[in-house]
């Protein structure tokens, strides 16, 4: 591929760049980020015209309007990636952070002090708020970033960060440290997935086929942000008021995003007080509910659950019903079909709260309390750039900690092994 | 292959098994463990006869003398394999360790606390020694282990783990939450490596050619434990006694380990006073010194050193020297020819050593101490199941922390997200 020497070099440009940003002060990041904000709402014209040009080809090519409503860029929106910047520059800087410190007998003087990674590459879809929110974050954590977007943001993505860029050569920073690939050719992303001397992590954002894809192709470690297939549990000691509004929160605040209620429990205790309030409360909101062979006798009007519901995400307003005997059969239903972003527990028992926030194996676990708080925001963290439902380097919502690494610092007086 | 049904059947139950551990008290794991340290005791002969076996079979296929000799196992190696697992009974169970904590405006309390990780593969080549330490550290941080260990060693290993299984029997623990793959075909690791859905981690143990092929095949994310190109940087600064000192230890003491020097930088206007002396003690040690053109005109029986020679991980009694102009050269050379490994400044300027800490890209640095120190037990972590080279999940020596990931726990009073 003609694009494969300039992946390299960007790569190889990017590396070199991270060394020198992975030591800024503070403040010199933080000054950069406020430049980004500040350049990026005075080419808010620009933006919005190149926007407008992706929009033309998107309409061209029959884009679903769920794809377009994401790639559309208006100034409120163009506002909150400036208001993103800003919170960003205020957020604590991690780096350096001394996380732990020891002294051997020896008069050894070991810390273990938190460092940047050094190059980031992010491969997303057609969201172009995310070219701005990945270049804040990593470039608060000192990590260079390639960004590699969807192909019907080209036009808004470049234009966004033609705008970033200024900042970047205002404040002379490595030109290098941000970096976008402008190639629209598909391969390019086998290419800079092939990359493992020179970049160091990647992450996707986007839905389930581009993060499996690129987990197959990548030769470089990534963080993996699957789906999230999340349950509620309502238990035997719950308080049913309580269980009701969790519930409908869950499932209707938001119906489109991860955090989402997808699959509801309940003990077969309370089934019959419980889901004939609920269920009309959810088809008054429009919920498609779905049900167990003992749900359906409890409420007639609701339809069968195939076993494939049990592990999908609907990402939208349909709810599938499993009436259980027992907690254990909640605990084992989840963690055989969920995918270990965010489950909850609604009881006033504080034994059956506990067993469950031990043996349910997902990132967030919850006790009396919405799935929709699994947020990065929400944790108080700052910021996100995403839910790892991986176990390895971050899990649950990856903030700026998480973009970072550790190195061991020792400082002797002449020791040596014996 | 025919073993493809036993490895998947093997990770299933593995995984089963790791939901079951990951929640064991720390008295029950380190009861276990305690007995495991008896078993292998008391089978020291049969153990001993097993390694026999294999001992005649590498003789036969003429494996080379270093191969025999890390494959021997002698009365007092498995007494070193039985303190290792007393010793890891004793250290700090780090499960269920409150690593954070936070109350939310909204009244949320939310602890990130540390847990197991799961079901954990380890390829490692042929040190018996290996089964036994991977299986304590496994079970002491709650994860399921599947071993596949060399050929060579396959009656040794075979016989370890018998002794380890009767403690898990014992102790009423499932039996598969230590596994061996006694198949010695070797697509048994491909299809192990491809089990992304059950397997959470791989660790590698060998040489660079066996990490680098489990790397390129590997489905699950992998900690890779790559050479260790160590240098150590004699300043315009240095107390040259020390330097001298230091530089002898980490180059003589045990060459053939990761943690020992392969290259030694000297500032040029020392290096008249220093090499001559620190030249004559190596030769002396048997070391083969071969350097730069301005080294080979100080001490003229200096061999040419290549290109090559700067990444090379000798693991031996030899020893690249280059001079340097100043700091910032020393600097650029590690981070371009280095491993990330450990890395040493000899200087009593505060200022060099502070920009070396700074600059240098690896998982140690040091200043004013031998490179050899890089070790989980050096370090004070108690145990060590590698020394990681990646910058991702773990860097540097890999203990018990290392080999567990985090959950969420967030309690509420019935909050939704509005």
């Amino acid at each position: 591929m003609k694009d494969t020497r300039y992946i390299i070099k960007m790569a190889q440009d990017a590396k070199e760049a991270s060394r020198q940003i992975a030591n800024l002060s503070t403040s010199r990041k933080n000054k950069t980020l406020l430049a980004m904000a500040n350049s990026l709402k005075s080419s808010k014209r620009s933006i919005i015209l190149a926007n407008k040009k992706d929009l033309r080809l998107a309409k061209r090519k029959g884009l679903s309007q769920a794809m377009v409503d994401r790639l559309t860029l208006t100034e409120s929106r163009i506002n909150s990636m400036v208001n993103s910047l800003r919170r960003v520059a205020r957020l604590k800087d991690p780096i350096g952070e001394i996380i732990q410190r020891r002294r051997r007998p020896n008069g050894l003087k070991i810390k273990k002090i938190r460092t940047s990674i050094g190059v980031i590459g992010i491969i997303y879809e057609s969201r172009p708020n995310v070219t701005c929110d990945c270049v804040a974050l990593c470039l608060k954590t000192g990590n260079s970033v390639i960004l590699k977007g969807g192909k019907e943001a080209i036009n808004s993505n470049i234009a966004i960060f033609k705008a970033l860029e200024k900042a970047v050569a205002r404040n002379s920073l490595p030109k290098a440290s941000i970096n976008l690939i402008t190639t629209t050719d598909r391969r390019a992303v086998s290419v800079l997935l092939g990359l493992s001397e020179l970049v160091d992590l990647i992450i996707p954002r986007g839905g389930e086929g581009l993060i499996r894809q690129v987990a197959r192709l990548s030769k470089i470690p990534v963080v993996k942000h699957y789906k999230g297939v999340c349950h509620t549990y309502v238990d035997e000691a719950a308080d049913l008021n309580v269980a009701q509004k969790i519930c409908y929160n869950a499932k209707v605040q938001r119906p489109g995003v991860c955090n989402a209620m997808e699959t509801l429990l309940v003990h077969e205790d309370v089934a019959v007080r419980f889901l004939p309030g609920m269920i009309k409360e959810f088809k008054k909101a429009g919920v498609k509910v779905k049900g167990c062979a003992i749900t359906r006798k409890i409420v007639k009007s609701v339809k069968p659950v195939s076993l494939k519901d049990w592990s999908e995400e609907y990402l939208d307003l349909i709810l599938s019903v499993k009436v259980v005997s027992n907690l254990n059969e909640a605990i084992e239903h989840i963690n055989r079909f969920g995918s270990m972003h965010s489950d909850a527990i609604i009881t006033d028992d504080k034994k059956s709260a506990e067993k469950f926030l031990k043996e349910i194996d997902s990132a967030c676990v919850y006790v009396n309390a919405s799935t929709r708080f699994t947020d990065g925001g929400e944790f108080g963290l700052g910021a996100e750039i995403g839910i790892s439902t991986d176990k390895i380097h971050a899990r649950g919502p990856m903030a700026l900690e998480e973009l970072t690494t550790y190195k061991y610092i020792i400082v002797g007086s002449g020791q040596i092994r014996s």
